[in-house]
């Protein structure tokens, strides 16, 4: 490596929107990120699948398509931006193993593995950053990393989807249905063409699970979130919702029971009530309201995604590993030293919204009702309205598990005076939950 | 020292709200806070004036009125919670001379001579960390030293004030006028008997000096801070700002100039827009919104004040700093190397709110359009209502410099045409500004 003495070197693997961008604000800002750091920073090469075609703002000579021999070599940062669970696992692996530190934005990778990302860091006594992985531009996990360390993290609720969060603010400000919106979102370029990881909850979870690994310090996966996605949402979900002072948004909550043994991670849309500070993030804005035993409630809030806002937050990382590099220390280390039992969403507390089509005679509301008793579930709300024969009824409950409200739902649909459960949303963000 | 022989030593100095609360949270949070460090912290010491009184939660063998010997006895962290810039500075510089990293949480300290702690820590090779300082328990100070550290940050927009914040929010939400909003302040306790340092703005004003030494890396002090409080705010201005669909806040704004080569600092109310993210910012709520450069927008939502968010921050910066003792590095230095020229707030460019009681008679739209005109500054809205003789004319203006639309208004109160300037405001937060 060609460094000067005192540089710190940087290989980056991934040429793409993010990389690009990386590369261009290392040689822009390269005073200030020297002053910052206490030493140059220097770009040593760049991995990408086809060498010969030249990027703007990247030197022909450092294009490289032998990534592994890149990732390898020892740099004393190598920063990931390929995404995808393999190949990068193993080279962030090897880079490790050589010594390296490791920014990463790879929300996919972070979230199927990365109690072998920490360990690996730990054994081999070098860095590992991930700040892009959730959120892109919003300082989350650093927050979570660092600033709340001496505290005890309760919830952690977010609007971490920015597709779905236009989507929602279409229906609501607009009135559209989700069809529309949805259309809409695609033309925009919000959404792709197959907008199922987006839609369906999938890319929250992820990013629920790398929230809950980090703020419960227990190893936790995609695969154990319970995850729902919007595309059963209704206009009228929308504008009952409205009428009630509250807004329909997609919701990923980790949360530790109450017995503090516990942690249960969910996906899924919610109604929040209007005046909550999450009620008020529209469009593609991220948000994460975070509950803490000390600290109380504070929120984060900004650009979720993008090339650029992603490219701040991999650069942040790139200095703080360089920092470290500099003074001969190491960043926070994470582990799942705290292992709490992952539970399933039934053990939740939870409110519900429950919508039904009934029959309007005399003694429905009676046997409506008697099933939510049966179920120990407590009703907060009734609003019933008369049309002819059937009658609206919408009810609200009080906190209770969910699996007890799941069960009251699966009780109302066997009800004679139901003749159809319209919708079923959870409530969150109230005062008490 | 009888610490155990790889715990890290800390050294409180100051056994007030704060103080007790990180003594309290040390011991009921140890297991965590050791598995989080990689080494058990210890308490050796709580320096208070009255060492014979006992403190719930603190073993009399560690309270001691000998604070210069606790501070300089080379502990591995010191934290100070005592306030006030003497003696604590130099306890400070004598913990730091002596090898301590220090937490403080500072605000008047760092924000008379933030640059010679940064210098002192940089010397002695130590760690300093005040998340406390600015905004409690928000995680903001971490963003903007290490989260931003690879961007340019070009504005940041705070409401840093609980106290103003709550009363604004009385006379927004319930049309109290200043002096009710205020005498409810003082019974819920959120406002001191004299609220000078509130109301007047010097509080926000220290913070707004903090958080410009950090997002520009220049040396500002309080004395910097153009500085205007919230007496003059009357319950008319309130009921304006809501009929044009704005909500008056007191602001904390640090920016760079349009040329990049200065930093204007101020602190005065303003009118957002109630769909701005700040607008939604209720009671003793604090939050600060910044811009940078590649991330774009972001805002930091939280408790800005109390005991045990406070000890949250302690306690954060605590873990910190631990865990580079335990690496052997050190966190992020800060220095003011950027050394931009504070400049003042009449370069700052601005949008304006004027209020006027006017003749109601022809020409006299005229007159004040052409005192606009001759300063240059361009007129967005005008709304006028007659009422007898008089015409109440409320003026909102485009963007132009704060000394501009100083001397319109000088030039407004010169006219014959103009009975009585009754209110003038500045606008932040519109798309353009």
């Amino acid at each position: 490596m060609s460094a000067a003495p005192n540089a710190v070197t940087v290989a980056l693997l991934g040429g793409g929107t993010v990389g690009a961008q990386v590369a261009r604000l290392l040689e822009a800002n390269a005073a200030d990120l020297a002053a910052r750091v206490g030493a140059p920073l220097e770009l040593v090469g760049v991995a990408v699948r086809d060498a010969a075609r030249p990027r703007e703002g990247v030197p022909q000579a450092l294009l490289t398509d032998d990534t592994a021999g890149l990732a390898g070599r020892g740099a004393d940062i190598v920063v990931e931006v390929m995404g995808g669970i393999e190949p990068a696992r193993s080279l962030i692996l090897a880079a490790m193993a050589a010594g390296s530190s490791v920014v990463t934005a790879n929300k996919a990778l972070l979230a199927a593995d990365g109690a072998t990302l920490y360990r690996a860091a730990a054994e081999n006594g070098v860095d590992l950053y991930f700040e892009a992985s959730v959120a892109g531009a919003i300082p989350l996990l650093r927050p979570l990393r660092e600033s709340l360390a001496g505290d005890r993290v309760l919830k952690v609720l977010g609007i971490v989807n920015g597709t779905t969060n236009f989507i929602l603010t279409k229906m609501d400000e607009e009135g559209a249905d989700y069809g529309a919106a949805l259309a809409e979102a695609q033309a925009l370029g919000y959404a792709e063409a197959d907008p199922t990881a987006d839609v369906g909850g999938l890319d929250a979870a992820a990013k629920a699970a790398i929230l809950a690994e980090l703020a419960f310090h227990t190893r936790v996966t995609s695969e154990d979130v319970s995850c729902e996605g919007i595309t059963e949402v209704t206009a009228f979900d929308v504008q009952a919702a409205r009428d009630m002072g509250f807004v329909i948004k997609l919701l990923a909550v980790a949360e530790s029971t109450g017995d503090g043994g516990g942690v249960i991670v969910r996906v899924h849309p919610a109604m929040v009530p209007r005046d909550h500070p999450l009620a008020s993030v529209r469009d593609a804005f991220n948000a994460v309201f975070v509950e803490a035993e000390s600290a109380g409630q504070m929120m984060f809030y900004g650009r979720g995604a993008g090339g650029a806002p992603t490219a701040s937050a991999v650069l942040g990382d790139v200095v703080a590993a360089a920092r470290n590099r500099v003074s001969g220390g190491r960043g926070p280390g994470e582990s799942t030293y705290a292992d709490l039992e992952v539970r399933s969403i039934d053990d939740a507390m939870t409110r519900y919204y429950v919508n039904l089509d009934v029959a309007d005679r005399p003694g429905v509301l009676a046997a409506i009702a008697q099933a939510f008793a049966d179920e120990g579930v407590s009703i907060q709300v009734v609003r019933q309205d008369g049309h002819g024969d059937d009658a609206g009824l919408i009810v609200r409950t009080h906190v209770a598990s969910d699996g007890a409200l799941r069960r009251t739902v699966e009780r109302l649909r066997t009800l004679d005076a139901v003749k159809q459960v319209l919708g079923v949303m959870r409530v969150e963000g109230e005062p008490g939950t």
